[in-house]
């Protein structure tokens, strides 16, 4: 009988560094309001806390077990499709309402504002994922919703928005076709992640009741998240834990919640996990980014948090990498790799999505590309065990089913599927423009 | 521990009367091939035999072990909105690599025509879930796969070809645009189920190896799919058997695969359940066709079944019904109702649609169209038990997720989904089309 924990595991009680503090925002005469504060308390402390377990409050569990425990799969089809003798373990996030991880702290989120007084919440969504987790997570706790989700996907992916609106949320494309005046910054760019959650930022802070939810990033986030890697230790057992854990990267919640309660084992002494982030290629913020202070949003009114960033205002050369098109890693797990904890890997587009068409031919289950991320790293992990002549235990979260991405995986059997490679000088060009304190940039 | 069945049960050991006989065709000289045997020994065995119980065989077994037992779960959350006192059981189907029920015949069927050495099976689709199942199992056997998709259907729901094309199928719309010629015909009309499987049927007759396959109505579909009744009624137990029993009637294998474990128990006087069959307003062959012998698909060639059917020419008048846009229903299940074991009701297209979001909304899945009809029926069963003040026990199958079906949904969202209703004149016009022997309809 595996148990859904009642706790959440925070690694901030093991990492033996200091995390750089946040940077807030001088309060500028022309928002005076856009720096009021937004999160309930109980999110602060939930991110600020020392404590290794967090209780997750209890209406929050009763919703967790609606869908918890998710199930944990060998997957012996693609180990005999790939004749390896490695043993490919997955953690399966997809089979809920939402299709997603995501629901894990969008419940979480969802419970704490409406204990909070909020009515209403808004958020951006890349691929759709979390907005249609807090779609799912409103619903359950009697809150409005509305979704700003990056135009690129809200054409692309139109059935993204009818679910969302079957949950019962408000979906609008952003940038806004209508509006001219975006927060903090008087320009309206093309779609990203960032620039949708500054629009509805902008949609909290004139709105009576209403406050942003983000669903990656942000230290509460992950932490929510890590009830994925907890119920996976369980279920694997102590006779077969991992040796390496994969995780597809966006933000951080993903991999964070299947690997950092596996990475506080490693820095806790008690194993030598290796723990691997896998992220797009053509969005290369732990491979290929900086260390630095950044925006976690487009408006230039948040904190600034020192992460490995491209820019908050990167935006790839196409592709259809979903979720994982955000510009930078939370400052948790950039501080990890930064200290050497986890590592990261990038990988080109037409290998991710081979890789995600192998799983549902062998496994059944079509991963959603941000999640056929992991997967191929798995892959890639069994074959360079192969290759050293070892047999490791490879654990990866398929965070996501991929039902909802079929135009994807259809430029890839028609074999139109680019490679999106991103130059040093498009990285360059983006770093320009980091934010900057008495003419220099944070560091 | 739930167990998955080793037999599936066959109701001709159960049925106190005799089936009407298939009537052969005349073979036709200028088709002398099209009455050719088609049929493996294994799947005639199991459509004739009168043992109430069918071994399934250890290939297909395993290979049900992949994704069964399935969940059955109870609708909390709906009942509670519904504010019923009937206990509303569900057993979800959707959970496999095709996401429906359709898996259950097509395993069996792919191993059986393999071991009979065919070398590639062709079939007709309407909305695809039938074909997505083939391709499954095709590629779990070896076999190639080739899916006619009835066009409607191919043309709206695009990724459904896309994700039979991932595992592996060919997949062609039907009718065939380029085509002049339809066997046995000779003329080409509007895309229906029949005339699907008849392209295929011509596929089947004019290549080498080459074997049709058939997803319902056929008594071994029907039987493959008892597997579903049979675990849920191990799941339920003893103390809480069902009082009505509800699946969506598109030909037979999803209201039977449910239904016929439990109208077995009717039969042998072991219980008084009610099975219902809920089929489409705009396809209402149990509640408003003919008891009469009529064609199995639109070719003129097969043999000619007992059934209640619309005839095999009708073409509904539009409407999201999916593979519930089938002229007739199976033999088995048309005499069952013909002698009172089991029920039907038809329901109109928007209240089915209500009840999928509804259901959507409190339970987290969203269910196919065709599933969607067996909601509506639990829903509306458990308000007349309300009304009459008892509170049954109603257990429905969930027999497919509907996240291939959100361009129906969407229309629902908007307020622009349309009755579909069937006026009597189009039905006697297409039963005025059905088969004669000396210039009589066959009764």
């Amino acid at each position: 009988m595996i148990h859904v924990p009642k706790n959440w595991y925070n690694i901030l009680a093991d990492i033996p560094f200091e995390l750089p503090p946040d940077i807030p925002q001088p309060v500028r005469a022309d928002r005076p309001e856009a720096v009021k504060p937004q999160l309930p308390l109980a999110l602060v402390r939930q991110s600020m806390t020392r404590d290794p377990l967090v209780p997750i409050p209890e209406s929050v569990f009763e919703k967790y077990l609606s869908w918890r425990p998710t199930p944990l799969r060998r997957a012996r089809a693609l180990e005999r499709h790939l004749g390896t003798r490695a043993r490919i373990y997955y953690k399966y996030e997809g089979g809920n309402a939402s299709g997603s991880h995501k629901l894990c702290t969008a419940m979480a989120q969802a419970q704490c504002y409406a204990a909070a007084g909020a009515r209403r919440l808004v958020t951006g969504t890349g691929a759709g994922q979390w907005g249609t987790a807090l779609a799912v997570a409103c619903r359950e706790f009697g809150l409005a919703c509305k979704v700003y989700m990056v135009a690129k996907s809200f054409h692309e992916k139109p059935y993204r928005k009818t679910i969302m609106r079957l949950y019962g949320a408000e979906v609008v494309p952003s940038p806004d076709p209508r509006a001219g005046r975006a927060a903090g910054r008087g320009e309206v760019h093309a779609g990203n992640i960032a620039f949708a959650v500054t629009e509805a930022f902008e949609d909290a802070l004139t709105h009576e009741g209403t406050q942003l939810s983000v669903g990656s990033g942000e230290a509460y986030a992950i932490l929510h998240s890590t009830v994925v890697g907890l119920e996976a230790a369980e279920q694997l057992g102590p006779a077969d834990q991992p040796d390496i854990v994969i995780g597809s990267l966006g933000a951080g919640s993903n991999f964070g919640g299947i690997a950092l309660p596996f990475a506080g084992r490693k820095l806790r002494g008690e194993s030598d996990v290796r723990c691997v982030a896998v992220e797009a290629e053509s969005c290369p913020k732990l491979t290929r980014g900086r260390y630095c202070y950044d925006y976690t949003d487009g408006s230039g009114v948040s904190p600034l948090q020192k992460m490995y960033t491209l820019g908050s205002r990167f935006t790839t050369a196409g592709g259809h990498i979903g979720g994982l098109r955000y510009h930078a890693c939370s400052k948790i797990i950039s501080a990890l790799h930064h200290h050497g904890v986890v590592e990261a890997a990038a990988y080109p587009q037409p290998d991710i999505f081979a890789s995600g068409a192998l799983f549902a031919r062998t496994e059944g289950i079509l991963p959603a590309p941000e999640s056929a991320h992991a997967v191929h790293g798995a892959i890639e992990a069994a074959k360079r065990a192969d290759e050293a002549g070892t047999a490791p235990a490879i654990l990866f979260c398929l965070s996501g089913h991929g039902l909802f991405d079929l135009a994807s995986y259809e430029e890839y059997l028609n074999g139109t599927m680019a490679d999106v490679p991103v130059s040093e000088e498009d990285i360059r060009r983006s770093l320009a423009e980091l934010p900057q304190l008495d003419g220099q940039a944070v560091r």
